[in-house]
């Protein structure tokens, strides 16, 4: 019975979404009917790979190999030609699926080919197009009351840089505002230090990622393997909320599981005060993704502001996997009505170009000291205004609620049906996660999953995440769903 | 007299320049005769441009806006009109020109066009033909005795994660060889504290520059401004050869200078030892750039490369700079004839992409050690894999060797010239640099080269670099001596 309500409900959904497709885009109509698996997976082609790619370097991490030229919208093909259906995307930074023939046009304009090959150190020479293209382009979704950007390479560039901005924004105020050095922290910070180089840090949460160079690394808290025989700062870590599921029959102890998340925050903002090596900034992601797609209420994230306000410290939100689209908002953080914008909001991924959005008023006292040779790249922007543009003209945000709530609800339906094996169903839009009853189990999920035809991933020790492009319509949630069944059936 | 010895040279190598070029590269036909400055530099385009990006970010290191569209070959043309000879090439980051056709063309061929569009996660997703990719075109011109290369995004990240790879080689050494973690290294790394995040450090010398992110950020000592504010990892620095100008008239002033060094790299490898904080790696500069164009001697680096095997450390050599031909070699490295390869080295900049070579047998032990969501670019390869062909097409390293003779030659000349302005005339390749009495005098030719119609780069204190493209030839190295002569004479 469940199961026809599901179907009729989805069936609908397809429809409009069908409907409502016709005359955008022309990748779904070019899209494959399903999943279609032809070899074993990994297949031999794929296999023989892997073998010459693990001549030139560590390819542990290698699953398959992709023909992009057969890859289309939420379908990745794969070097044996199996086709999967991809609810991962390249770790969620696909925005508007494969080969989107606006994509595909962005460098037919020559202006745009030039810009792309003539790649500036953007900190000196930018091109005469490059204030307006900030500002049409990145200020056009910029976070409110961000009026600043800064682009940049990649996720963890964009936080190590953020964290300078966040630094040297908290030295000024500790001079009151004085822009001079002394001659004391010039000779210095040339050997690494204080008071040049101070004892400032940077707090983050259990469960965090935030990136892998070693000022990002040490606010990472994912997994021992991210961080093992790197050195790293002494910054302080206090634990995210851990909820119990489903939301609404845990409120209290959800709660109280904020309250005792925050009274530690405040605890190692005043341990490391204590210890000479005070808090500039405290970073979050909205939803911790890498760590196990953990989320936090409104009210956490609120509260977390004010401790930030009353301490000194810059609050920055990581929305390097969050942010563009995935939660059914521009960033996530939207959904938290936070009465006053963060400080710094970073991005990457689905964005195409790393950066960071900031306060104008909080930007470097001098010149070259956020600053490298690249400064990001022209090429991604003009990827990105056509992203954008596709979000806008195909009401992307729309159809990941719509999506959103088909898969939410199909995953509650295979969580009644599937109590022992699956649980903790959460998350907004279609950036969800739902936990297996160990490692090994989940495992076996997404490894099934994939020979079954579902791209998945993994995340935390027991979940699995789903990450798919902006362009997942329900029929593809169905997809998704019936793969899914079928999968945790055979388990 | 000697001016009429230095034009007849010169016009001996344009004729023969221009005779090689014919028929292989369509920009030196379509370049300008010479630099033409219409307006004050600034020009109030710019002025006005500067303004509108400074309501959007610190913006106080732009010099000019350039019109991508109009820039070509060795000339940049900027926001009005000023068409400028290019001897710092966006930091020395455009290997073959501006709008060289070869990079025009790169994306025309649809495969290629996916594989920029359609980025991937390299270490999870790469396409079918990445293993054979990075084969052809990175290992095409890889250093010899390194066999495996990873990709990266920038110079910065370059270097963080070739540390990261250094640390974990060095601590499976520590560990005899065993993959294994204890469960003490496993906790530990979670709160940022030994054993799991070792004390241990990399040696780098002092006024050099390996990027800004707090990794390479903690190696980098060319300047306060780009280390101020930000906390600092306790690592050794120790001194780089200061030479005395000319080099065959101080060889033993100069020999004594590289055995000081050396002396001060073993002491200070031995002292971080003692303080517990081990040195794994020494990353260094075949040339410092940022710092002030310093280079040292072929027995400096022989000995360094043995200080480093007896201490058990790896040699990083930093070639982000230096790299992809402006010494006249590939790398110029190549210069030093080391017995052994070093361990790593590591590139970006006239690469198109960042990454580093290594020994695949010092490789991280695990999968998802050295990663992150993109790992570089296939887009940036496909650019490298053009600006490859266009070297070997167009014998450029044959080139840069004549360009550089002449460039060396008149740059020793006006140093004959101008005593009491300039001096110390050195470096390889068209890799040159000179210096001015001081700051203020160095600050004043880089201004006014750029009125004269000429981008210069400034370094260190008192110097001035070039680093033009590879595509600039005795001709333009004639325009260049020509204007920096006027520019000498009107100081």
């Amino acid at each position: 019975m469940l199961r026809l309500i599901r179907q009729s409900v989805t069936k609908r959904y397809i429809q409009q979404w069908e409907k409502h497709l016709k005359g955008f885009s022309t990748v779904a109509q070019a899209e494959p009917q399903k999943p279609d698996i032809k070899t074993s997976v990994p297949g031999p082609k794929t296999t023989a790979l892997l073998k010459e790619l693990s001549s030139l370097q560590q390819a542990g991490s290698v699953q398959l190999f992709a023909d992009y030229d057969k890859c289309i919208g939420n379908y990745f093909v794969d070097a044996d030609g199996n086709t999967f259906l991809d609810s991962f995307t390249q770790i969620s930074s696909v925005p508007v699926g494969y080969n989107h023939p606006a994509l595909l046009a962005a460098f037919e304009d020559k202006h745009s080919l030039r810009a792309l090959v003539n790649r500036p150190a953007l900190g000196v020479f930018p091109a005469v197009d490059w204030p307006q293209k900030l500002r049409s382009v990145l200020m056009s979704v910029a976070p409110r009351g961000l009026d600043a950007v800064s682009t940049m390479m990649c996720g963890s560039c964009s936080n190590e840089n953020a964290y300078k901005n966040v630094f040297m924004w908290y030295r000024l105020k500790e001079r009151g505002g004085k822009l001079d050095f002394t001659p004391e922290e010039m000779a210095s910070c040339m050997v690494n230090q204080p008071p040049g180089s101070p004892n400032l840090s940077i707090l983050s949460f259990k469960g965090s990622f935030h990136g892998r160079t070693f000022g990002a690394l040490s606010t990472t808290r994912s997994k021992p393997i991210h961080k093992l025989d790197c050195p790293s700062f002494d910054w302080p870590v206090a634990p995210f909320p851990r909820y119990k599921y489903p939301l609404n029959q845990f409120k209290s102890e959800n709660h109280a599981e904020d309250n005792k998340c925050l009274e530690q925050v405040a605890d190692a903002i005043e341990k490391y005060k204590t210890k000479g090596r005070p808090v500039a900034g405290v970073i979050v992601e909205p939803i911790q993704s890498e760590g196990g797609d953990y989320e936090a209420s409104p009210y956490f994230f609120q509260e977390l502001q004010k401790l930030c306000q009353n301490s000194g410290a810059a609050l920055i939100i990581d929305e390097v996997q969050t942010g563009c689209g995935p939660t059914g908002k521009m960033w996530c953080y939207e959904h938290f009505e936070l009465p006053a914008p963060p400080d710094v909001l970073t991005f990457s991924k689905k964005m195409l170009t790393g950066g960071f959005y900031f306060k104008l008023a909080e930007r470097p006292s001098h010149p070259y000291r956020v600053f490298n040779t690249w400064m990001g790249d022209p090429g991604k922007l003009i990827l990105l205004e056509k992203v954008l543009q596709v979000i806008k003209n195909e009401n992307l945000l729309a159809l990941v609620n719509e999506t959103g709530k088909v898969l939410k609800d199909g995953l509650h339906k295979l969580e009644s049906e599937f109590p022992q094996v699956i649980d903790s169903v959460r998350g907004r839009g279609t950036f969800l996660a739902f936990n297996a009853t160990d490692t090994k189990c989940r495992d076996k999920i997404v490894a099934d999953l994939k020979t079954n035809g579902v791209l998945g991933g993994a995340c935390g020790e027991t979940s699995v995440r789903l990450r798919p492009a902006l362009v997942f319509a329900p029929k593809h949630a169905a997809i998704y769903l019936d793969i899914l069944r079928k999968t945790l059936r055979e388990i």
